[in-house]
């Protein structure tokens, strides 16, 4: 199948956007938690992205105008501060239907039956039924223009994942840890381990043959 | 294990990169493939996101400065055009060695042994091997200040897949794709689906007990 940006262009919204949503590859699923003057609130993500290690820094993209990530751009803003929390298959069902539009005093928690957990003094909410949870402290906000979204930045103030699963170099091991991804919208993906390859040296490239 | 901002700063660099390259979750594996000056280059990257969908917007982060993406980074600045294509099982150690440092007269897809393709008219080399290929031209290219890398954006000008693994509403199946993510610098995973969930409307949310 083949579709140029014309044939894209002129499909009907949803598929469009489920399409495009797919077509990058395998996703993360991560929770985002935060705190505001209405309360608590939870909304999955797909976008968080690694922007850097030195400083730890990771990136999400977000459209501040749309109504199921508002109340999070606003109060990662207004509160400086965020969580970003693996989803595991054991909760993805509750993790999804965080996306749906809750009104404001409604916290995401309560609806969709995930824990609220306050750790290391982190004034942000972390989830309790993550195994992998991050504390992020909001660093920048870069528009980007040409569709009216955000990359907001952010440092990690806090990592804790639970012992074992991190080797002595650093290396997580997400089938451990139970980690998911998602594409697009709604499928949810369990994850196993294929290949731990060396990092690639030049002098070391096997002797590969054309295919 | 808890790990606060203080304790990352002090980890040795190589041990810090691996921990927050994986620590956002899984991310997708793709090679892009781009052509210059020099002849045809070809790199393995985690980073591509999803922007927006209308238009059909994805990102990559990369750094400018650094030794491996410098080509990738002055082809699709000079051309204007590059591919992404999705990493398969079947071709990832051979995706995996193309981030070697190889010398810039040197082609990635004939030392690695992946095959260059030209499709549609389309000036960028596509990787034969991959099944999922989308034809990029670039769009806009934003700094990140706070660490020197860019963001850039590019928009799908092509999109080419097998017939039959994506539905009538635009749904790609990843793990009929056999497309693979990919966590920190060199583990490789396959995807296999969990759940594929409706659209989450407030009034069909179920009733989850808090845990």
């Amino acid at each position: 199948m083949h579709l140029t940006s014309q044939d894209l262009t002129a499909i009907e919204r949803i598929k469009k956007l489920n399409i495009v949503n797919a077509i990058s590859g395998i996703r993360p699923a991560n929770l985002i938690g935060t705190k505001g003057r209405e309360g608590t609130n939870l909304a999955i993500f797909n976008s968080v992205t690694h922007i850097g290690s030195s400083p730890p820094l990771l990136g999400i993209v977000l459209r501040p105008k749309d109504e199921v990530p508002r109340h999070t751009y606003e109060n990662i803003i207004s509160s400086g501060y965020y969580t970003i929390n693996h989803v595991h298959k054991s909760f993805s069902i509750q993790a999804h239907y965080t996306s749906a539009k809750f009104e404001s005093d409604v916290s995401e928690f309560t609806s969709c039956g995930l824990s609220e957990e306050y750790l290391f003094g982190f004034e942000a909410p972390f989830v309790k039924e993550s195994r992998v949870k991050l504390g992020m402290r909001f660093v920048e906000e870069i528009p980007i223009k040409l569709n009216n979204t955000m990359l907001i930045i952010g440092e990690i103030m806090h990592l804790t994942i639970p012992d074992g699963i991190m080797d002595d170099e650093g290396q997580l091991d997400l089938e451990e840890a139970g980690s998911t991804g998602v594409s697009g919208l709604n499928t949810y993906y369990q994850i196993s381990k294929a290949h731990k390859l060396p990092y690639a040296r030049t002098h070391q490239v096997p002797h590969f043959r054309n295919t």
